[in-house]
């Protein structure tokens, strides 16, 4: 049994970390007797003895329903590897790191974070370093697990916007766009489609045209509603272009929800109007599902840890958390199937994905 | 393919009804070319001609994030089944029943409810009449289908109240104890409890003795928290009471909540306040999950059933809607595992379960 | 100028007293230079040196969000003058008191509370001691200021409350009760009532008739609302009862809003249901502008001190916050006006408050 | 008395609408006997007898919680009156409507609506027909009211934003940026920054110099604190800029919120990010203050009509509804006191203007 662990949270911020942290500790000290290091802003706390602060069930008492992370997190930092062509600009300071960790007592690390940051946790077990990972992404593309904390929020926040447009879009008549995070996938985009009730939805997997856009527009004013709800996730791309033009300046500062707005705009001549839901998506308070889940994924990575697991990360599926390998959770990114179960139960129920041959489905 | 199909909603109501109506009425409608009947205050609209009505694209307009069932509901009715020893006092009027969809057109039932309402829709079935079942049990206890609508929603009401009930524990120095839903399972209070920070949690599954509760309040006071939180399903029973003393007077008014309030009260000479959650926990708005679900459920029965499946329900598992022997839907309830995952992380976590060997754990 | 103040909270709980606690910690500080100590669990604290504690900017940061008082308070305690008669059988331990604040170097106090709180601060003034008060009533039923913090978060909390039930009473055509705070005066039930679309509100100012409420049961039934919602606050009082019938022990246990509900259910036959709101009112998160008003309460309040004002209290007149004699604002009761504005207008829009001659209106 | 009224919503919606018409239209109806007409789109409806349409106690019905108005709105319209030098272009339609109004028997109007529609309603007055406004400007900068609906509830949006940002902001070390509504007066901004706790406020009112700004940043920096958190009204201004400078391409595609962040990066080198609010400010269901307000302006409306007033508009003044002349309404805007109460509570609390000279106050 180890002695001494490490928590810490890596890449960008999720409602429910800080329920992860909670129950890891609590877990850690009154099941297992252990004693709980907080390592901040993700593994920079490590290179710098300052940045390590002792855990007990008094610090993170009140802590479960509130947004970010008590920990602090990075998204890039000195474990960046940089390459340039063949050559490896930076490296990872795997070897500075553990022996900090030595130095430090610390004997094993609970690793909270998404893709980038298991991927580093993975390097720590390459080196023989005892580690359990946690996944996060807000974004659930995460093929290893079922759901992560922090999604059901972000739908929470995406659908309730979706909500309050409603009402303005059908008092002005307007075309009224929401743009959701998704830069790979449109998970969000499309729960939040769902049960905010949009008439169009725009995910990266479904490349769209504008055709297709206008041509909703039209039909649903032929049968007298004057206005239009489309949920576009940021990284949703228009049919035959590449990703490359949403790097041209006006894309950059507008994003592709107001690019839409723009030319909807002007081929329809409707008024349109375009929020960009941002930040708002991943901070707060997170919802009852994702405490409960951020809750049981720390206790269970915790008892992972306490039986002698390496190298693995909880995750959940068909409603149990289980253990599978740190490698597998960042294999491959899961994406939104496009024949699949809801993107079919958004066609039946009268929603537009806005595909080239959107009439074929 | 059936030229007109009807849709009820039966049992208490739930967050997510409307949600499956308008799935169902718009898949019918703008995938398979159907008419639809919507049958009123459940299966008692099959029975008198005037409750029955037409829906259409317009009439499941705007319904979405509406709670309740614009279909109306109705816990028992007509086709309850009563029995007096071997003697049956009332049978289903089902030849009526089936004589009166014929007349209507009807050919085919998409019948959303819980145990009792889909048992019901069984026997339907067994006549030879096209049925398929959308599960609704707020509690959470139906063992066909991993979640149902109405849960989620009801949980985040449930943790929005141990957030507020909190603070004032928290300023006051007392025992704040809240009673949610539950009768026969304590999934509702586990879940709640655990996202609301509770400190003891009370379900039918694990007899409490006021010893444990007591004991829990005293380990508080040393550590220097001098209030407890206290979620407990209406269900609940003292270890060693058979349930009748839920029906003495005290008990029928106040209910166990205030019961427990009572006692602990008494034994420990501390303030201590009881809320009943009680029907807000079923009404309002869904939660965007339960939005999804509903949707995703609807959707999916109408596709079962135009693709000739009878006598089915549908069901999640693993993140999927697939479909099951509605006779499976009705076997057997789905309890808290006393040794299961959640429980074993609330004690890990350090929340009691009152159980008298409580230490054991 | 005063180098060092007090500052504590007395009564129950309401949502913003930490909005109050922070402003005026800040603005003692930051813009004055004087020092602060907390005072726990309200007067109390001044008599035994270890409740007492050193306030500072990082104490009160973070706290503007969340519900409760970080100084503990107290409902009744040391304070409260026991008289049987004629005779005193305990004083006010008001000489202990200062001669405690002397020794502290405590030189003026900021008293956040109710009329009980507040008739204690006005003693400490009659005796010299610089005290400005910071008026608390989540009823809102001081008459010296237009509103107080606390007092919109528990309408809106009801309010919400109402949209929820008002969705099972339409699926089920029920009578739904919701009982609301209000021991003397109704405004939470007249706020709520009329925010949250209930068809009835009965409040203490006018006592109500079983007779009207049916009345209304069976009108709103006539024309097609086969349901009804009544609001009631908890001081409502039935035409002819003294308020002593609220005594009995069926009253006690389950208070007037289950009293009602089953008269009513007894009178029409129809199926009601009550839910009593209780604590979910006064605990949680402030809303904006509770926030807002604690924190200008706050600030205005060591301001006033600041200037040499003494036995002040702050309060909302037509949107300033401005200074009035303590004395005022413990004198009288705001009542509701029983041919006021928002009776009328809830009169106007339909709603009944069940006068015995409520057709008269 | 009037037989037949009509009611009409202008401008850009705001939540609460709805709150209005239903009392209106139950007051004129239940109370006083009237007829009620609803005319859609503004002052459009007028012209086209297509949109004109009966309002009845059912057809207002369950609309009191949703967002946005049921009789449609437009910004600008046919009574947009067109100068060009001192040459009139487009005159107000008002003969044209005046004939339809009578033709359809409607002998009065309520209009709800901001400047610019009461504007319009003052000339129905003018050329002698009854009318009675009903103020909305969610901006809340009209002078002749305290208050009105859907303030309030822009303020919690903009503030549980604040919420949300502030975790992240803190996670990550960052600057972040909230930009709310607001193009000519600073009141969301203000009252959402001191209920969110932001520490910069920029407002149109007070001019901000980027030396101030990054003067704050750096001092919260070196208390410990390394996050920063702005909330600007969009017609928030530089110092020493003219309005001109928002007419750029680079501010109209990211507005004045946007602008900050990419300087404030720039001089700092700190992550910094950007959220517009914008249209979620304004849609979804109104909280419970801006119902009860729109309820009793709708009932007040009506009585004021009914007692023969002419040319008026209700008004809160210190909690209560009064009359005062449509004149005085559209006469001067409401502007933040720039050495008012509330700015002074902010300053006394420790957040900047950015005013040049803000280490004055």
């Amino acid at each position: 049994m180890y002695k001494k662990i490490g928590v810490l949270t890596g890449g960008g911020d999720a409602p429910g970390l800080n329920a992860v942290i909670r129950a890891a500790v609590r877990t850690a000290i009154g099941e297992f007797g252990m004693r709980c290091i907080g390592i901040e802003d993700s593994f920079e706390g490590i290179l710098g003895e300052t940045q390590l602060r002792k855990l007990t069930t008094k610090t993170v008492s009140g802590i479960l329903p509130r947004g970010g992370t008590i920990l602090g997190t990075r998204n890039k930092g000195s474990f960046c590897k940089i390459v340039d062509g063949d050559m490896v600009i930076q490296e990872m300071p795997i070897d500075e790191a553990l022996l900090n960790l030595v130095k430090n007592g610390i004997e094993a690390l609970i690793v909270i974070g998404g893709e980038g940051t298991l991927a580093i946790a993975e390097e720590f077990h390459k080196r023989g370093f005892p580690v359990i990972g946690v996944p996060k992404t807000i974004d659930n593309d995460l093929s290893a697990t079922e759901l992560t904390f922090g999604f059901m929020t972000a739908i929470d926040i995406a659908t309730e916007g979706l909500d309050r447009l409603h009402t303005t879009a059908a008092s002005h008549d307007r075309v009224m766009i929401m743009e959701v995070m998704g830069r790979n996938t449109g998970w969000i985009a499309l729960h939040a489609g769902l049960a905010g009730s949009a008439d169009i939805i725009l995910i990266p997997e479904i490349p769209f045209s504008f055709d297709s856009i206008v041509k909703k527009v039209y039909e649903r004013e032929k049968t007298g509603s004057k206005f239009t709800n489309i949920v576009v996730a940021e990284g949703a791309i228009e049919v035959g272009k590449d990703e490359m033009y949403l790097d041209n300046k006006e894309m950059r500062l507008g994003g592709i929800g107001n690019y839409i707005r723009g030319r909807v705009e002007e081929i329809t001549g409707k008024e349109s109007r375009c929020v960009v839901l941002g930040h708002l998506q991943r901070g707060g308070s997170p919802n009852a599902f994702d405490r409960m889940l951020g809750t049981n994924f720390g206790a269970c990575a915790v008892r992972a840890l306490a039986s002698g697991m390496k190298g693995e990360m909880v995750a959940l599926r068909a409603g149990q958390v289980v253990n599978v390998p740190l490698a597998d959770a960042i294999a491959n990114v899961k994406c939104v199937s496009v024949d699949g179960q809801l993107v079919r139960t958004g066609r039946d129920i009268g929603i537009s994905f806005a595909a080239p041959n959107e009439d074929d489905f």
